[in-house]
């Protein structure tokens, strides 16, 4: 390990207190600062993105690991920042130097040989570590990264304009990349006004495709149509949405439904907006409460429809995102806060009031 | 239309009596030989195939249009015998000619230029029609082809081994085709000692694919393993299907599971055998009745499925599937059935105790 | 046929004269108005595009059929204007009506069934036709179109902007389609000035890819600049176009290059500009005279290149070319002429001055 | 590292002696047995391959790196046997043991994080090490491995049998597998006689494609037609081998070319025997003295052809070469040597006289 003499030995992070549905983000400025190991780099992040899987995580209503299995308080998956120190036997082809500014990832590590590392799927590596579950996440000021998993950002892509590039911008590339869309398509957008969802409004419209924004309310539907939506259908307005998406596409239906919301009443009746052989690519997960289905086998074979979805993106995912993003075909937008109200951002998102991403800054 | 001279005034055709729960089959030898019109062709045949969905459209139990709707008395879709008549303006191309040996398939004609038509996914064209359901179809003996959508029967392939393939082997084909599946792929057949079950079996293991086939009884087991199934798995007799896959496939599950069975049993589960990736294919209609809900979001993301369906095969299909079988790769399980028992043809099909498929001989 | 009592007895057009390297272009007024038979409409023509194509035919300098074959008099494959008169036999699916907005499209006709019909390769059917080389072509103010394949242009287009999305947009869409490159990868166009190539630019923009232009003076350079090149190499001005293409894309080389350029030059060493992976898509026809050799199996096993080539676009891409210009995203640069000097227009493009694409307009 | 106490101090290996034209290979017993450093695994092999990648690497005939750069004296890249000692840092994922049957492969390293390496094309990994070329190879009877790159083998695969899956058969996979060629499709075989060739022939059949094997002499066609070739074109008999191929396949043309040998012959010719929208796909290498050009683009273009390459197998490729060996669809046919015979078996290679493959047993 190099450079850890000028390190601290404490750090901030937001840590959640009482895990479960009445959770709290308690700001604390002890964290001791860790050692980087062998394959690790650690990172001392400018910002973090506030993501509902940090919800899911913290609320602890999905049925799979818990942060509190692994000892983890700082949950966060979208985090920018520079590398502070290097552990050893770092490759000399990662091309990572003491400085460099990098970000994490919902994928902190994977075993990088099995077939799911070695085709694009290493969010399915059964090895595979989630950052802020099964390791500490960008919650926390000073934070552990492997070297094979931070990646690069781009010059002239601001730290809070990456951060929530690192998670919902990877997955939304993922989900448009593997939906098999294509340029020229109707993709619809169920959630688009949220974190993940106007992404996928602003990666879709810069891929080429005509994008129809779902969502609820007035300050949604101007963001949606601001950043690049063709038409915005405000569901609390519309009666039939699926007839709706109809109308607006000359009556065939649109080629693509992609779910970034989070409630289950999309998941219901969404497949119904699809033309003939369209596709339905779940992202958004409701809670394990209330599990809804989503097809029958008379509409698959009736209509040749495709129902799939994905988690968060691969590196590669992540790096084409980023691209985008600093080409400019791609602007996330943004609310920052300051670290002190980290449980205020929390928040505005658990009670679904934020239009695009929150993103908070460390302030030193 | 030449050569209708030689032709007699009627034929023979097994009509529904009494469509719904409780329909019949009649043999009768009164009806009228039609006369082939603009790019059609009369074919006379020698043997049709006894497929499920007849069934369904005698049965009315499925959600669409109705035989009677067209005023059409005889089913079938699967059907084989000579050219004995051509209708007008057949182009060249086609190579038609009186006495060529043709075979009838579920889709009887289509727009021929829509998206759908032209990418291979004619049987979705909103112009298409179906043989035995918008048109009288092979359960009689005399029946107009549209010139554009027989096929020729490749040599050395039987008449009754050809009809079967019509649709059953289309289907199946199309289905594989459609999963993505791989040669050396893991693939199930839920329902495998049926019609289009069995055909599957032997599709797919031509394709280098591996095979577990799933039903229920000794007969179709042994039938299956006969015919290149690699495993067995009597749901009968098995607790846990999924599981049993789970073993059969080093602990990782298959990588597609194909339905083609018209239970809503199969659908409830068995999306619970795919491994990562893992594509699950809907081809057999349960009844209206009993319409089974397929996944939940949560599977889907959590590990990456995909769900989907398709219906009959075109003609690029079911050209293939004749090809198979003209090979020597894939020999279809038949029974014989004289014309006159064609009824208890169909009856034993809807009694679920036919081990391949039913062909019925027209005797003369 | 409906509506042909009130069309004149001839009509202009313009027609070949002497074939060949020294070929003219001659303005008639006396080509007899052809009526619509079976399938067929008769088109009146506002517009025409000049496509390097019709040089070809008019120059006979390909190893293929000649316009005197047919004698055909009048090349041209790129028309808009309205139905005027309709043949029989007009399937009531094509919602083909006399005053609709049509256009003419390279593939004349094609017989619709075959494997390349039904599966979006139709320009290779081998029953098409080629319009302006098997029958008249859009040079010609009433021509005759096949009823499916003739297409409705999109409101909001001018029929001097649909015209040469006819055929260059709908070839340099299915060429990049073809080509598998991805929103975000790097495109290289050699000849990215030209008719086809300036589209090429515009519809890789839209469709979310980074373009490096490649042609020769700044006029060229300035409009590729303009509509959407994010780099523009000047091959009169650089010493090694290759090392430029890798120095603008971080050493790692382009991941696709689509020659539409008619020079033999840009395959010859066009290869050495792909990274790992990458196309070769050929689309602009070399002279026979001149045709050179693109590649070695070293190259290819050593990088893993892939080399290929298409010809104009089917039904389906070029409805879909046309709706990236109906909304916008996708702008034609024309240079107008008045129908009398089409011979100028045509020699204008043999001269290599023409940037963008010259429309001639039929004046009444 | 575990278990070095029980190893000997020196092994034996076949190492190369004057490269370039006029090489040897030379048997020595005095090789310092290795230690396996980080990551790093220590194989006794009980046999290796003979591959004519050897026989390039030791001719020096291609514009590559030498072995000599690297310090190496013996090729080989195709060798089975036990683990005998483990070094450091092994994941507990890779589930590796000493005493476990494992096999070396072209392939030896890679960096495992690059594009190359996530998305199944490890052989183009800019880091990537390949086994006899730039470490140590399968000539050597005590071998280091990288612990992520060797591959468990099989039960019931002997370890002759699985040498050669381990280059010639994972090589040939890939190549079918990037063809994007389908069961049912016909693929020719340019060189099928050969190593890798013979083995494309077994592959491709067991994958469901109709095989025409190209090669010289009547025991190449007598074990090409054995090994489940459906027709035999022997270029040394046959005047116009392309002539042949199309009247093989009702005049159309084969879907696909792979060549496998390493002529130049093959080259130049054999894209003239595709049917539109074919792939040639190479996989042989010819000497760097004689490079074939391979298509020109009036080809491409009026046909639609795909020319593309590939070299050896990732650990994917391998890993289900080795399961269609297991499985049985596929039986190399190899000719044994005794080590002390390893020269023997590199001679007959090099004078083209070997049907199948040669493995060489270390005897001990």
């Amino acid at each position: 390990m190099s450079n850890a003499s000028e390190l601290p030995i404490t750090g901030k992070a937001g840590c959640v207190t009482n895990p479960g549905p009445d959770f709290g983000v308690e700001v604390r400025d002890d964290i001791p600062v860790p050692k980087p190991g062998n394959m690790e780099v650690l990172v001392k992040l400018t910002v973090t993105g506030i993501c509902y899987s940090d919800l899911h995580y913290m609320l602890e209503d999905l049925p799979m690991a818990k942060m509190s299995d692994a000892g983890v308080v700082s949950p966060g998956h979208e985090g920018v920042g520079h590398i502070v120190a290097l552990g050893d036997n770092i490759p000399a082809s990662l091309e990572l130097n003491v400085g460099d500014r990098v970000g994490l990832k919902p994928v902190w590590s994977s075993c990088n040989s099995c077939e799911m590392c070695t085709t694009d799927r290493e969010m399915y590596c059964p090895a595979s570590k989630q950052t802020g579950l099964h390791v500490p996440g960008t919650y926390q000021q000073y934070v552990i990264g492997s070297a094979d998993h931070v990646l690069k950002i781009p010059e002239g892509l601001s730290d809070a304009v990456a951060a929530p590039v690192m998670c919902s911008g990877g997955t939304i590339y993922r989900g448009i990349k593997e939906s098999g869309l294509k340029s020229g398509d109707w993709v619809a957008f169920a959630g688009a006004g949220g974190g993940v969802g106007h992404m996928g409004v602003m990666y879709a419209k810069a891929m080429g495709m005509r994008v129809i924004a779902i969502d609820g309310g007035n300050d949604k539907g101007e963001m949606c149509k601001r950043i690049g939506a063709e038409h915005f259908v405000d569901f609390t307005k519309t009666g039939d949405v699926n007839a709706e998406v109809f109308r607006l596409t000359d009556g065939l239906g649109a080629h693509g439904l992609i779910i970034t919301a989070t409630s289950a009443a999309a998941y219901r009746t969404g497949i119904g907006m699809l033309r003939t052989s369209g596709v339905l690519m779940a992202i958004g997960l409701p809670s394990v409460a209330d599990i809804p289905s989503i097809v029958d086998p008379i509409s698959l074979i009736g209509k040749n429809l495709k129902v799939t979805g994905t988690a968060v993106g691969t590196r590669n995912d992540v790096k084409m995102a980023l691209q985008f993003a600093a080409t400019g075909q791609v602007k996330p937008v943004i609310e920052m806060f300051p670290f002190g109200r980290i449980s205020d951002a929390v928040m505005k998102l658990k009670d679904g009031k934020v239009a695009g991403r929150c993103v908070v800054k460390f302030d030193d």
